[in-house]
């Protein structure tokens, strides 16, 4: 892929790969993003680096999405990840940022992968937590009527909450409730931002809406604690640290903050963990989308057990055309739906590695990895329905209250 | 002057005719701007229209700000004010509009007439008001500090109140503050703007902040009563008449959003009245500008008797060169600064025109009427002031309070 077309294929947006049977070059990726790499053989300095600043025993992080993300390259780039360690370590503010885009009223399987990491990082430092719901965003960027945005971005709330955070440390916000007490921090961005840098950033055109344009700063703004002078309990907010662990394809709206607002606002750069993108059941080189009007790529979080079983069963598989071939060559792991799903969801490491030997040298079947990884997503899919049920309008409303957090 | 100069001498945010000695020629304004020109022959029908609709008589007009700017020419131009006296005729629901960008801490004379008009349109049709003063503007096309422009923003109100408003029926706000309640009317807008088109009304360029971009909606919102939920006590805000005084240089802003706005969201077009510059005072081509390093072109609403006597007697003259040829042909009146400001200011008919037959035939002196000049804009000043020393932080509060006017 040329890095022009590389471009073009990640957008805040869009996400293709070239070919859709054709995982994603994460290393191409992030020359062309110019981010920092998390090399294979950087991983465990990096997690014992954690561990001391954090605190936190390797027993208290077994379990953690962040630890498991790392180990397995599922975060394979960071921007200053290194400062927030720094900042940490020596007590300084800082909390985390994430956003979601509310679309269809139910999320898939792939949106849980950011908050679960969230919740994991907001364990292991145990600092404040900002949610963007991006309502506006998506009022402005798709033909979507107002009633109907309210209803969906309610629920799409509801299994945000249903993801597991710290209510005395989380703060939920739509835009269009927020937006007055971002807006003298948003004004302060929309004057750094100029219109070249952002339409070239996002290859808008003329003919799209003043409303696009600015939205970047909109997005913007929560990486600076001056958009929560009700919310981030810091005596001093003008410096506080922001982390935001995010898909890649969000990083083009904070490399924008960081090299045109940071300096002029004189403020701390954000700084970012960058995740991979959970492969489609269609084949790894297409992201899921739940506004995707086929469902037969996508495992919805209301997809019952033989619904998710059925789906994994036609997934894109990596295990060759005939059994034959399977057994000499064995199973290509990079490309195969049900392998992948059990390296974003099955946290047990033996087991893992031991399904990657063995499926990797063909001495297991295909139908076998996608009936563990199907069963592995329901039991992902289980637990979070449960706490999801518990989840009502008053969490909501507690969640999102302006407040000042813990 | 040519068309294409014209576009680039007036803008909402610098005014300059091609030469400073020149007037304004306002029929070439109509022409370019395309909105429908009040003749003169025109006039008095207008005025008969208005004391029906509006059930005041005459008598009770005689000093209103209305009637002596239609019948000086002040107010030359109009939007759909025709439909305006329909809707108020068939007792539907409308209000009025206008604005103030905060500049200097002290205000000029100038900056009086578009609220004495409003002052007068309010009397006149017993409808509420609302005042947006938009410090974000500045704080987005000039290079302010936050602190400073909170400061003189505050100032500015107490000017615009000394005004004369019917507390009860009028809200200002500060965009900084309100917009959060604007922001779905915002966003709708916004979604109508596309980038092609206010660069192209503004004459912006793709160096320009996506903030100057976006301001396009925010000024366009308080056209539609959408955006005071809170504010506007109509039964029905979806299709309430919005009718916007404001002079020539801002009307970009609102044919931009009858043009692009009011058919995508079914909104009835806002009406307008255009009204001309005050000339400064070193000549009609020139308009006055309070952040305007040199102040002997203003005077400021701080300006002591004497100060006002002296500025006005160095003012731009049409009294020719020596006496005799004053004498001999007459002052040009339509230069003369002074006899200009009798215009605006000089309420008594009668006097008015005496003044202008004796100086366009040369019988009387320039200084004569610089005096009287000087005389009437310090009577102004006195009443201004006198209202503006009433006018406390509490009154400011007051009129600032989000609450259903009556």
């Amino acid at each position: 892929m040329r890095r022009s077309q590389l471009h073009r294929c990640i957008t805040p947006w869009s996400v293709t790969s070239e070919n859709q049977t054709t995982s994603f070059d994460y290393s191409r990726v992030v020359a062309q993003f110019k981010s920092q790499q998390i090399l294979q053989q950087d991983r465990q300095e990096l997690l014992d680096r954690i561990e001391t600043v954090s605190k936190k025993s390797d027993q208290q992080h077994q379990q953690s999405f962040l630890k498991h993300f790392l180990r397995r390259g599922i975060i394979f780039s960071h921007r200053d990840f290194g400062d927030f360690l720094n900042d940490q370590e020596k007590s300084r503010p800082a909390y985390l940022y994430t956003g979601r885009g509310p679309s269809a009223s139910s999320m898939h399987i792939g949106h849980l992968l950011p908050f679960y990491l969230c919740s994991s990082l907001q364990q292991t430092f145990d600092i404040p937590l900002v949610i963007q719901v991006t309502d506006d965003e998506k009022f402005l960027f798709r033909d979507i009527n107002l009633d109907k945005l309210d209803k969906m971005t309610t629920e799409n709330i509801k299994d945000i909450i249903a993801c597991g955070f710290d209510q005395d440390k989380t703060f939920i916000f739509r835009n269009t409730q927020y937006f007055g007490e971002m807006y003298m921090t948003i004004l302060q961005i929309q004057r750094c931002f100029s219109t070249n840098a952002v339409q070239k950033t996002f290859g808008f055109s003329g003919t799209d809406c003043v409303g696009k344009l600015s939205f970047a700063a909109t997005q913007a703004a929560p990486c600076f604690a001056s958009s929560f002078p009700k919310v981030l309990p810091f005596a001093d907010r003008s410096n506080a640290r922001c982390l935001i662990p995010c898909a890649i394809d969000q990083d083009p709206f904070f490399v924008l903050t960081r090299n045109n607002c940071c300096g002029p606002l004189k403020k701390s750069k954000p700084s970012l963990l960058h995740t991979t993108f959970l492969p489609g059941l269609k084949g790894p080189g297409v992201k899921m989308s739940s506004s995707d009007k086929d469902l037969s790529n996508v495992i919805l979080l209301t997809d019952d057990e033989a619904a998710v079983k059925k789906k994994m069963r036609s997934a894109f598989s990596g295990g060759r055309a005939t059994l034959k071939e399977l057994q000499e060559k064995g199973a290509d792991l990079e490309v195969d739906t049900a392998y992948q799903y059990l390296r974003y969801f099955l946290l047990d490491q033996q087991e893992f590695e031991e399904i990657g030997k063995e499926y990797g040298s063909g001495k297991i079947s295909t139908g076998a990895v996608k009936d563990r990884a199907a069963e592995v997503v329901n039991s992902v899919l289980k637990t979070f329905r449960e706490k999801r049920s518990a989840v009502t309008d008053e969490t909501v409303k507690s969640f999102c209250e302006k407040r000042m957090l813990k």
